[in-house]
């Protein structure tokens, strides 16, 4: 059988014509029960067949004993038969040439070695027969237009489903309810839900581009517990950007990265969260930091140009002097400064008196003032984004506040904050278009997530290394060099009869040797040689110390000029397990590891990105010359970081690091003063 | 007359025998028009006179046409005139003998120097009379027990709003309408809500005071815009905490502080967000960094132990996975790791696997699998908190997992996080006693809140000096000296005929002058002297650069020991205008700056407090002799901390910081290497 794939597996997962329910139940305190009833419920026109061999029938629904026996083929299998039954019904599935078979069981991968074993016979079965399988662990998915509610999530027992524009997809199956109730609560109108489970087979990246085609999908809302599947999320994200959808995220897994931070010659370059924030900046896709700003969020984005925070121009009108403090506190807590309006703005708007907020609070609380008010400010030019903050008036009257809001929902530069409690007037705001919130922190969220959205790459996918191999000091710098990395001078010489022919002095004498990481650590350098008679000395002292302490027999060592700089960094290449390839610049030592002073991009970066990067590295402002002080030559630097993060053209480096860089002053270039770089073993020259 | 203070203050605020409404507008578009109205909806049986002269009658209602002609003398006037009228209606009313105005009217001065020369008049007249002033720019407030609901805000409109133990007091008039609806919403009962406005007399410290002999007020939320009667404030903290009455704030200007952040000699030590941290933790008074967390906190503070955050043992029961996860991870973001049960708890626990969370999903979710789950957790003595988490059920069918929630509302270490929206269940729980969430956030907030919420300390104020004047180095380290600051060995000397005598070389040669104070920046410091016939020349050096670069003349030099160590920290002081004595370390220079890695406490401080602060220091890691680095001389540092923030008992010095504090090996002590001490000016000696 041929694996469903695009507009086949839409209409598989989507609209199938026939469900089968595999293990169906009649107890209505079991979940296996649910997905019948809800079906029938929400009016889906396809076949259904409960399918349990140990009854002949549910209520007045007749019951077949196996998929097998079904008087035709259907389309997708919800499989909510036991854990240890589910390999066999999945190859059941398979041999009769079901297209998608949907796993509510769980105890595969997650559970220990005898649930990845599992899982591996699992995807084995789906493989062999060409099944697709969603889950394990899922609790189904829903189609809101087609009455499709194949889920056993109880949350969707509830009548009067709206349908709409947002797709839900998410790895944990619970939430997918938890956005339903709270979605509708804020008006928003969902098109899918799909609860992802354990992606043995669909990611969740595939499962939503099967929804690409479908014209009443608007946008996509994601709850991610992992990154597993990260070429195929960037490949839904890349398409779903051309068709101008946006797709927000919210990613769990951000407080590890505190725990979690190391920067060493291991390879564990930066913490998980870093690599995600990364990752999902790369793919264009937002990402959302609480609950709140992921389900409000959504249809701010696209609203906003893409710039700087510190260059977004966000002005704030309100009714309210503390709900409006209470935003432009939250946005600048996020990096973003409201801005008051122009003298000459500030002119049309009677009434307000200058500052950072327009406050109508004296023009008074009028559907006049505010339109008028809400014209002035999206019409002058001055701002990226308008935000109306509206008090009171907001639960009682919206006919004064709200409503001038909702009349001008087409403005796409709007959103709104609504201050008290008054979910019939965001629900409106919401269903008339207008990004509206209920918190100042969903706001703000929501705000940097618009303007910090990205447009998505359409990298190459690299595959993460089996195991690695380094090169020696020599052998880095060789490989570095052919990429443009600018190294220090060295010779690489015997111990016993060294020849540093060239070198300028004073220099430094180091073990050279690929099995020594930490040569510094077992006296394997000597800094400041001063004189060429004095290496030999020196290099000896290092082979005696690296045999002494670290049990390696040195029989060469790398002698290298010394440098001096106006200061150091550390810039770091690897292939990540789940995205791919990163590149990381930071601060160095001490600095990078107290104070978690880095940047980390996919790679390869251009040069615009990697000035981006050493702006965001809070201790290079030391290098840029401020206060009299010697500028750094920033341009060099930034052209080190493109060549490090080009490694990802190269198939053969699974990691590199640079650590120093030695930053001169400007005119005066960068220089490697010391590296490693790492090998994919199987490829090893 | 005497001013209302303590209880008869209460009794006019809260429990006035009767109101005067003056500007009652039978306007119903204008605000003045509403006290009226709600005040007879809400069945306040004392007498409420209309009072407004260019009228006879509002309805049915008499109106009088001043409050001299009243019958009585009100207990309490409600002032709704104009900016302009104020001044005079409370000379008015002072003249009569009424306790209580509240002035309605803003313009005073927050706008501009008219407005500031108006309060002045204002805060005069009531002075002069003895009349207590609630405003300007109150809203008013309201008394939910006995329907004083003396207010112009539009949100008490509402009916049947419900008496319950909260007290709300607002700078903002217009959040105590947004608190009113948001906290209805979710549960939570008032006792009163006050808009404090501008403070001209009554601050926001002395109203919540003039509550605490209510028994039917059991906590407390404050939403601050400033903290300028910090006095009042910490009196009503300290004296609520002796009746165990939880208070919980939301301050605006968070964001402030990272723009304001400088360190330097101006005596700027720290941003303004961090001042009002320390002096808030100081009263004891827990803080909420997010809207929903200052509504849904406040009954969870005195649940828990006041630990550090690492230290803090919380659990998560759940009956989905996705939801837990959520919550853990915001609190891990905040420093709370949440723990699993142990081995011998999870036995006790059928149907669980082990991990971080108590997860119920296989187990179930039954009434009797999470009363079981909950009472195996508040028993097990591991947990100082356990916090439930609900997912689809809390909306469907809260008697399954909510139920048991609140049946277990008494045991205080227990808490709540429903995860859809489920607006029922959360009020159900929090009527019952049970601290209750609807975001991760807000729960994540409010246990950090509470775990972190200090005692507060009864300190004496410490008026802020009018003008400060400098000292010089050595007079500096004098004063420095005589409170048991370790300083370095150092003389003064002529620059001509320098003596040294007695001095281990090589020294520091430094201008010595009080108004010199960047020094190094003028060429006024030589390092590294190394001889004493060196000394004359370094000395000459200096006069000759500070005379060219500062038009100073220099006529003595101090001469100082240089010194090595560890590591260098900043110690500073100051009297802060609004909050009092502050003492300040920082990581000193770059990392200052750069980072933000400094710890601010209210002073004094005692031993125990100064070690929290270098544990607060993450620079200060490198210095406890880890990865057998050697061990910098902590107690020394802490030792210097608490005598530097004992100046607070001085009340000639108005700030010091000593930059740097050079840290030795543990044993061998800490010493300043320079030092500027500034006086009040009006007592230098």
């Amino acid at each position: 059988m041929h694996r469903a794939t695009g507009s086949h597996l839409a209409a598989a997962l989507f609209e199938p014509r026939s469900v089968a329910l595999v293990g169906a139940s009649a107890d209505h305190t079991k979940a296996s029960s649910r997905p019948l009833g809800f079906l029938r419920r929400s009016g889906f026109a396809g076949t259904v067949y409960p399918v349990n061999a140990r009854r002949r029938s549910i209520g007045d629904e007749p019951v077949w004993p196996s998929v097998t026996e079904l008087p035709e083929i259907p389309d997708h299998v919800f499989l909510m038969t036991p854990t240890a039954a589910t390999v066999d019904a999945v190859e059941e599935c398979g041999r009769l040439g079901v297209p998608v078979v949907t796993v509510l069981a769980g105890g595969f991968a997650e559970s220990g070695p005898d649930g990845v074993r599992r899982q591996q016979e699992l995807a084995a079965a789906a493989r062999r027969h060409g099944t697709r399988v969603l889950g394990p662990s899922s609790l189904g998915l829903v189609n809101t237009r087609n009455g499709l509610t194949l889920t056993a999530n109880a949350a969707f027992a509830e009548p009067g489903l709206q349908s709409g524009g947002t797709f839900v997809a998410s790895h944990s199956g619970s939430m997918i309810g938890a956005l339903l109730s709270r979605g509708i609560a804020g008006g928003v109108a969902f098109s899918h839900l799909v609860s992802v489970g354990g992606e043995v087979d669909l990611g969740i990246g595939e499962i939503c581009a099967a929804s690409l085609d479908d014209p009443a999908v608007t946008g996509y809302l994601l709850f991610l517990e992992n990154l597993r599947h990260a070429d195929g999320l960037r490949a839904f994200a890349t398409a779903a950007a051309r068709r101008g959808r946006p797709v927000l995220a919210y990613k769990l897994g951000r407080s590890r990265a505190a725990a979690t931070l190391a920067v060493s010659h291991t390879g564990a370059l930066a913490g998980e969260d870093d690599v995600a924030a990364a990752f999902l900046a790369d793919c264009g896709i937002a990402r959302a930091h609480t609950l709140d700003g992921l389900i409000e969020g959504l249809t701010l984005l696209g609203r906003t140009p893409v710039k700087p925070l510190a260059a977004a121009r966000v002005g704030v009108v309100t009714t309210t002097g503390g709900g409006a403090a209470m935003v432009a506190d939250q946005l600048g807590v996020r990096g973003i400064t409201v801005a008051g309006p122009s003298a000459a703005t500030l002119e049309k708007l009677p009434g307000v008196a200058p500052g950072a907020v327009v406050d109508l609070t004296l023009a008074g609380t009028r559907y006049e003032v505010m339109s008028s008010a809400l014209d002035v400010m999206l019409g002058c030019g001055e701002y990226d984004l308008v935000i109306a903050v509206v008090g009171s008036s907001a639960r009682h009257q919206p006919e004064v506040a709200v409503r001038p809001i909702v009349d001008r929902a087409s403005r796409t530069a709007l959103a709104a904050f609504l201050v008290p409690h008054a979910p019939e007037a965001l629900a409106a705001l919401t269903e008339a278009g207008v990004p509206a919130f209920r918190t100042p922190e969903s706001c703000a969220d929501a705000v940097v997530a618009a303007f910090g959205r990205g447009a998505p790459r359409d990298l190459r996918p690299v595959p993460a290394p089996a195991a690695t191999v380094a090169l020696d000091e020599a052998e880095s710098y060789r490989l570095l060099a052919s990429k443009g990395v600018p190294v220090a001078p060295h010779v690489v010489t015997e111990v016993d009869d060294p020849d540093c022919a060239g070198l300028t002095f004073p220099v430094a004498v180091k073990a050279l040797s690929a099995e020594l990481a930490h040569k510094s650590d077992v006296g394997g350098v000597v800094l400041n040689v001063v004189a060429p008679g004095d290496v030999r000395v020196a290099a000896r002292s290092v082979r005696t110390a690296v045999s002494a302490r670290a049990g390696l027999t040195v029989a060469r060592v790398l002698v290298q000029s010394m440098a001096r700089g106006l200061g150091e960094v550390l810039v770091g290449y690897r292939v990540d397990p789940d995205v791919g390839p990163v590149v990381l610049v930071a601060a160095g030592g001490v600095l990078t590891e107290v104070y978690a002073d880095r940047s980390l991009r996919m790679a390869p970066v251009d040069l615009a990105t990697a000035h981006q990067m050493l702006d965001e590295i809070r201790s290079i402002g030391s290098l840029r010359g401020h206060r009299g002080a010697v500028q750094g030559d920033l341009e060099a630097l930034a052209a080190l970081v493109v060549a490090v993060s080009r490694l990802a053209e190269d198939d053969t480096v699974a990691e590199a690091e640079i650590n120093p860089v030695l930053v001169r002053p400007a005119g005066h270039g960068v220089v490697a003063l010391d590296a490693v770089v790492r090998l994919r073993e199987e490829r090893k020259p």
